[in-house]
């Protein structure tokens, strides 16, 4: 990841701001031949879209996207695809708080003190505006999946938000297109929904644990010692706006273990090697394991609430502010879609540098 | 990341295998003029040594370091610093066991399935011992930091092993160099000696959490939206060997909180802004803010322990597998030197990438 | 470069086909600041547009610059930096002639046989179109110099066109911008104005040669061995369309020189090293030398011609084609534009690659 | 090309000065599985070896290379390959003279500016010792190459030293490795062989012209707009010390012609598209077309020569120089095995980045 792009041959920049007339994406090296249609972006785009229910932020944004580039006749030419969301719902209003003052928790001032300037409407760059252009290129790169990766799939979805958690017996697939949150647990999105709701009304904020799990992915996709697939992930779900941290598998939990509980017993199936558990989370050495994929993060709380906090101004006078606003009481939410869209992209990202340098051939077991 | 190199404007290769003639790391984009000598590299080396004590692998290498260009008159020249360390203890044994069966939770099976071939000797590739070079190159980087940000310090110690976690009101930075866990915890110290003999005389292995903390770095490193600071930080730890999950600040514990308990208040000291609490971890929206920053990641227990595993052949039969060998109860010990050496090289990568784009100078405030 | 992408810090990815809804430029790495607005950026667009004079293509196009990102009141904000144009004289026409068969001398075979699928209206991606992302970015490079390296300037001019060559006695800075093929030479831009006008007549074209000149540009900019200075203007300049030599300073001609005639003289002046000769063209190693960076490159004929060509179809069957349409019959004029776009990219990008590595201190002299 | 690595999937950085202990080439994303013996290696550095005869520098080198990681059981893993080669010739002498006088045509004057340090031994970095590691590096590219696309052939050449040029007439694909030249015509050799001894003894130097010629290159290789075949290939030699000019088939000879004279016409043949000829240089819209690829290059004659040249000093005073020592009369003739293993390096690497991209498949002709 270089400044606003990611990945090695699979390459996305994303571009645009909050306030800006609009944001995308410019995707480079794509496979030729892939079906790429703005209806079936439009799918992912609306899976992320603001204002869809009382949790997320008001904002009112169509997130039309436009393919202006690198297709042709619905197909991708190989050529540098540009996806393009105007930004309609810039609603005038006075910034003048947030031009002078800097949020707490935000990146206001950090942006101020390297770069001396700062697009302050709406956060400019580091808005979560940002992440609809992720979703539009991980819709590009879910196709290529779907046409080199037949049967992989990329389902995000969250585990855990603020005190509250999912309980894993109750896991259910299916659900989790059906609750606002995401969750694959029934009864955790109604008790979420009250909890929730309290904290928006309060004009609180909340946190929230997302897991993203890709089923299906080819053995030997990753590679050592820095470009591993488990690195890129990482860096991938670092890099969306408020996570904090990043697990693989059993992630933080594995610095409790014994090598015997952590042991992933091996023994031949049908179709080859068949494991006794996945603490490894799909990842051995930096290459998949034909396992299921299992990555985890945590997104912060957003800090745009309505409790007065202490800051300073950019002539350095101590003040206070509240940021009122449209904003969501658990942005993680709306962090699911993007996850999954980040996650798409690592995994066809390493199948093309895989293939590349292998031709895509593995060795033999059996 | 790419392969085998991490960085960009400060690039390092590592190359070589535990049971190879040599590794070593290709260090291309050092500033000039820096004070490179072997015996300064040595003393980061040294630390990550095996054999020192009882609690690491008992693989004797003198692990020296030599200079094979880059510099001249004991300063770098601004070309390829190429920094070499023979392997001297590759004992000679029969591999026959491993170079046939697959070792659980080992790089083992993913390298055979990718490549179709692997050195299977000592782990070759995906052997600890590829981290030498790791800490050589990271002496480097300390050398270059001391010249370009005086007063800058990168610290790693361990804060848990297995079920055991330091008590932070203990915390004390001088009783890092104490121990032979590198915690800053003495009661921790003398409870884990004892703890971790147990699990290394039964031929068990432990997991481990190390914290790494970057003191006086500077406000301004870093870039939206990928190139962040964080994200590369998270990319280098996990790209460790063994490490499952990587945490910034509050980690994972963000999904935890509500806005008003992780909001980091800022107001106006004598040198510029002071924050009432560091739950970012002294990074915001991928931009240092001048505060320490704080790194934490989790390495999960060998899966080299002397109980028996079921795995399988390469020709497809299920067996089982005990690694004997001279390998480490805790691995994590010695990776508190190797997360030293990233985080030096990412600070340094990334003070070069802002001086690159902004010449380095700072938005005023106040 | 790496497919659609050129610069290392400075990065530019070119997007948009022919006749496409658009094409632009997707800035990343431009320093903050600078001064970034669509009506200075026009100008240069303006001097590559085509249908000026009856030298060039008669496709209408207004090319006017959108600023979508990455500028804040009329300054880059150190985010990227999104240009586009609008394709507006896209005339519906049959393609069905150049969808079949393979045009002589165009990318039209290679893009099938590599990808597959291939945009044939107005030649897609490989259409000299491309160009106008590049002049646009090119004119953000030149903002950005204006303020890092003021007095330095990029000056392309016309050295040749088919047979016909300046006398370099007659060399006059001043004439660049009075004839419409911006030569230095005021009685060949008189000659060439009969010639070209008689083979535009005939249906023929014909190539040209183009230099371009960087004045002012400060020593110590560049670097060994691969990321020279010389090879990235080389690279630069084979990417533009149609490009078939890249020379700098005595260039191919050099093979013909003794050490003696070659050698450039160093003595001391008033403000440092004075050269008598300038036959490296003011890059030695790689790196600049403080003299006038001299880089010539020759742009073939359009193939595009009125006389018939053999060819083949799709479906492999032998045929002829004339290529009608609005073609310029010398391509070569608008690419001095161009050439000066990517040349001040490419010195713009090692000035901040300089200013990363070393902070653009320079070892004193005297 | 970045600092010291060039290649996008099958990247090598070299290391190492002309009078350091080694030099090498570290490579990164070599497929597995291909044999890289140190003795098929030598073959190709033995071409390049000086002091072979009295045409080359007299320095004494065995240039052996070992192969430090990346090979098991005499095959590529792979993981990094690293190629060391110990110098054993550093003359001990005097190095006074250089270490304080700028060469005129050197890097001596920008490496100083630059860096503000400078290994002066022998040219350091500079030195043309450094294409031994290139050399080396291509050795394996040839290799992977000869198991990728069998029968692809990478075939240098001189044409034309100082005044003189070979006959094309005359060509003789069997005379290159007939004389110490490498040139295809085998009178020319005769020629040149008392034209360089007078050079030779008169203590002067002279230029090269070197062509390069890939027989059997697939169709489909290379990319647009920058990522270009021959932009990476002109790049290549470019790169290459002392080269002042490329030319990919016509060359600058292009900019002469008329569209009608330039055009290769297309047939069908039992195969697939045959041209009626290769203006092209086998490469059209950046992709290769399955013809030859020819590439030419100009290398000016080496500036240490026997005649007093005005120079200054690093404190600036005015002086003169002789650069004695054991240098060649015309240093393109050791340019031929080097630039053979630029091109070898550039066709791999493009070949791994077809393959990613697009699984190596093409759109089918007739």
């Amino acid at each position: 990841m270089s400044l606003n792009t990611y990945g090695h041959l699979f390459r996305v920049t994303t571009w645009g701001e909050s306030h800006g007339p609009a944001l995308g994406a410019t995707i480079d090296g794509c496979p030729p031949g892939i079906p790429v249609v703005a209806e079936d972006l439009q799918v992912w785009l609306d899976k992320r879209k603001p204002g869809q229910n009382k949790y997320t932020t008001q904002r009112r944004e169509a997130d039309e996207v436009e393919i202006l580039s690198g297709v042709f006749e619905g197909r991708s030419t190989g050529t540098p695809i540009q996806l393009m969301i105007r930004n309609t719902d810039q609603r005038s209003k006075d910034y003048g708080d947030i031009a002078e003052k800097f949020r707490p928790g935000h990146a206001d001032i950090t942006y101020w003190q390297k770069y001396g300037i700062r697009d302050y409407r709406g956060g400019g760059r580091s808005s979560a505006r940002e992440t609809a252009a992720r979703v539009a290129a991980g819709g590009v790169a879910r196709a290529a999946l779907a046409e080199l990766a037949p049967g992989l799939q990329v389902i995000g979805y969250m585990v855990g938000m603020g005190e509250k958690s999912i309980d894993r017996s109750r896991f259910d697939w299916d659900e989790i297109e059906r609750n606002p949150f995401w969750t694959p647990d029934a009864e955790a999105a109604a008790d979420w929904a009250g909890y929730l709701d309290g904290l928006r009304k309060s004009g609180s904020s909340v946190g929230a644990l997302i897991e993203v799990t890709v089923r299906g992915c080819p053995p030997g996709l990753g590679a050592p010692v820095y470009g591993k697939l488990d690195t890129d992930l990482a860096a991938a779900m670092m890099s969306i706006n408020a996570v904090k941290g990043v697990e693989i598998g059993e992630g933080m939990a594995a610095a409790r273990l014994t090598g015997e509980a952590n042991a992933d017993e091996i023994s031949m199936g049908p179709d080859g090697p068949v494991y006794s558990s996945n603490h490894s989370g799909g990842i051995l050495g930096g290459i998949s394991t034909g396992q299921d994929i299992v990555v985890r993060f945590a997104v912060k709380p957003t800090s745009s609430i309505l409790t007065s906090r202490k800051t300073i101004t950019k002539s350095g006078e101590d003040t206070e502010i509240i940021t009122k606003g449209r904003h969501d009481p658990c942005v993680g939410i709306r962090a699911v879609p993007v996850a999954e869209a980040m996650a798409a992209a690592v995994v066809l990202d390493h199948l093309l540098l895989d293939r590349g340098q292998t031709g895509g051939q593995r060795g033999p077991i059996g």
